[in-house]
């Protein structure tokens, strides 16, 4: 079937203007946050607005073996919802309904496209609690956050996406409309073919539904913030904030780099001089918050904290947050161009982990910033450089791909919570088994059989 | 290859007494604690030691076509672990060693074989707590838990068993001895594998090592308990409960068939007259656990309870805890003998799952009295019949069937926490979408070509 084929057939098949053609569209729609190339040219984006137009999509496209790449707001950063040559650029953002908040039972029913803030907002509304919180949750989507799995600062206590997915609505290559099953919060009838879409990356099938688990409202959040004269100090401190019973809602981390850049880059950042490692612990206790800031206080002193700085309310702690904030731009106007890795190690590797990565600048002459979700062990190693040198360039890459050698060294994973994508692919020898790969690839044919979803992604 | 055959082949390949193939092994090995009736005789048990001994094992069952069924402790509910006719029955209670407590990673690393009850211990031993609390814990292997994702009163807070779940080491069909990755506490490079094998109920591979997380040592275990005068009362006391801010470790419901059943077994075990309903709410809060309580009493007093008992240590509570021990052996004693249910139903629909379940005694002619895990939906009913009276053993299988039946009309499952195995298969068609079962039996057939594993269950 030719280019024109397809697209006539699916312009008969879905409602007027479903189809854009147009360069300027397709340009639009081919390279996520990652700024990785795409595989080529697209041939049109698709803008379904029901799981029944999804499935026209994928029926044709899989009888004509033509490439489909589900997109959603394209704030990932692995290029995995990045265009490949003579695709559909599936953009489900216009699925943006939240279809149902079921206080009872405290699930969320939502189409792909909502955002994520959005959503937050709704459970928010009604008194309940939506926990994954991707720093780009303002733009991203629930379906691009169910497809990569995402992260975000608030996992250590509440997990990632894929604990909040109850089940799913799917729209598999060759059309069919199916839902994993239970909606109920315990259930094992059958293998849990929810957890395994959840993270694929759109390489299984379209999701154009996701029952989602809420929470009851948490407390106010509220933080402590130290500076360490050293790494070991911070890291140890970390970890035994990490170890004790009280859990923080987030545990963030910024070495001495990173803090340079910072100062450099928002001089009224109040970075103190002589600060060497940065941490904030946040607590969302409904009852037991002064009881946990006494705690991360505690420990922070303990451990020879130069300065500690105590935000008994959201408004300061916002304060507090600002220096976290400014990671990836600071580490970026170094420079002028930045690449973010992700990487997560074993807590007891933390020190190792980040001493290392601090040292990769010197070894390629371009600077290594390390800041990241300590509590979870996954940090966000940031390669500042020069774009405009190439020598630069090949240094950075280089770079990026050793941060995921040493994260493997040292028991961990080159990707903690962005997916692979495009970007992480040469990097997945160093991680799987040979033979757990090829039982990926063997159900990705089963889900897929004409290789027809996000094809050169992932695996 | 003849029995005798692979037998040789194992004897020669194996250390001295692994192969059983005795008459007496062989029975004693056939039956789970769901007296499900085996699919056939098997041909021996066979004793593993390592990783190494069950790849043997596996690689010469592949090559012949011999079923392999793993098996642990044999207290699963749903006939999982029975015999099939000529198998090698791969009992791995012998690879019981805790390898290692990894306090800084609050990861424990077992063998399949380990008792959760020990693992609970050890982890118990260095302050740390390991959440998975099936009511076999002390018979029940790690193993076993993790091929049924097994629940138990803990999973309102902490989860079922895969939440638990890190990673494993697996044999598969074929001999190949792989690890899911990674054992960090986030990582998104490649699909989900070890939650596909999680429940998979010993037919994708065989976990010959576990990579399960720990958690902060909770504080002691206080609670409430209340009866009402009605049903209505009791489920609404529950779900104000579940709908709070202030979150039980454990929520457990007995219907008023249940506490009569009771009140006969064991007259002193105190149950009003007019009792309708019995509620606990347990709370193991480290420092909240006075407000947790007072909450807890305050709703079941809003809500009409005849009578409040309150327990503010371990040892107290281990008497509010009898009735609901006695579920099982009070309603078995009625009649004789009992089928022991397990559906999961959306809390919303608890009452008229209650009500529904209770009315199907007189429907069948047997006594169906319900109990449970309320706070998740996930509720045991328990049919009580004599086995002596044909007739009445063809109800009470009649009534087992009609309990899946209305849990999946009222949006739920036949099995929450206790698996499909033989005994559930009959009600997979009313459940999983015949699309998704198809994919379910193709991921079986990658992972187990010629499917030797487990045959006959689960799909």
């Amino acid at each position: 079937m030719t280019s024109g084929d397809i697209l006539d057939t699916l312009r008969s098949a879905l409602p007027d203007g479903a189809i854009d053609a147009t360069d300027a569209a397709v340009l639009a729609r081919s390279i996520d946050a990652s700024g990785a190339a795409a595989l080529g040219v697209a041939r049109a984006v698709v803008r379904p607005r029901t799981t029944e137009e999804v499935a026209v999509v994928l029926r044709a496209a899989d009888a004509a073996g033509v490439p489909v790449v589900p997109q959603g707001a394209l704030s990932g950063l692995a290029g995995a919802a990045n265009a490949v040559a003579g695709a559909l650029l599936l953009d489900l953002t216009g699925m943006n309904r939240i279809l149902r908040i079921d206080v009872d039972n405290r699930v969320a029913v939502v189409q792909p496209g909502v955002i994520v803030a959005d959503l937050a907002q709704a459970a928010h509304d009604v008194g309940l609690f939506y926990a994954p919180d991707p720093a780009s949750a303002a733009l991203a989507t629930v379906g691009g956050t169910v497809a990569t799995n995402a992260g975000g600062m608030r996992c250590i206590k509440y997990g990632v996406t894929r604990d909040a997915v109850r089940s799913l609505e799917l729209v598999l290559a060759d059309g069919s409309i199916v839902r994993t099953r239970p909606d109920t919060i315990k259930g094992v009838a059958g293998l849990d073919l929810t957890a395994l879409v959840v993270g694929s990356e759109g390489t299984l099938a379209v999701v154009t539904e996701a029952t989602l688990t809420l929470l009851p409202a948490p407390g106010p959040s509220r933080g402590v913030c130290a500076v360490f004269p050293s790494l070991t100090a911070g890291v140890a401190a970390a970890n035994a904030v990490a170890a004790g019973v009280h859990t923080p809602s987030t545990l963030e981390l910024l070495d001495a780099i990173v803090l340079d850049a910072v100062s450099d880059y928002q001089p009224d950042a109040g970075i103190p001089s002589g600060a060497k490692s940065w941490l904030l612990a946040i607590t969302d206790s409904a009852s037991g918050a002064d009881a946990d800031l006494d705690a991360f206080e505690a420990i922070f002193r303990e451990h020879g904290a130069l300065s500690v700085h105590r935000a008994d309310d959201p408004a300061d702690l916002d304060g507090l947050l600002a220096a976290r904030r400014l990671l990836f731009p600071a580490m970026r106007a170094l420079r002028g161009s930045s690449l973010n890795g992700d990487a997560s190690v074993p807590r007891s590797r933390l020190l190792e982990m980040v001493e290392r990565l601090g040292a990769l600048g010197d070894e390629f002459g371009v600077i290594v910033g390390v800041g990241g979700h300590v509590g979870d062990g996954n940090l966000h190693p940031v390669v500042a450089f020069d774009a405009a040198d190439a020598a630069q360039v090949a240094a950075a890459h280089s770079a990026y791909q050793r941060i995921s050698e040493i994260a493997q060294e040292l028991g961990g994973t080159m990707t903690g919570e962005h997916g692979v994508g495009i970007e992480k692919l040469a990097s997945l020898d160093g991680e799987l088994p040979v033979r757990l790969r090829e039982v990926q690839r063997q159900i990705k044919r089963i889900f897929d059989p004409n290789g027809i979803l996000n094809p050169g992604k992932k695996y």
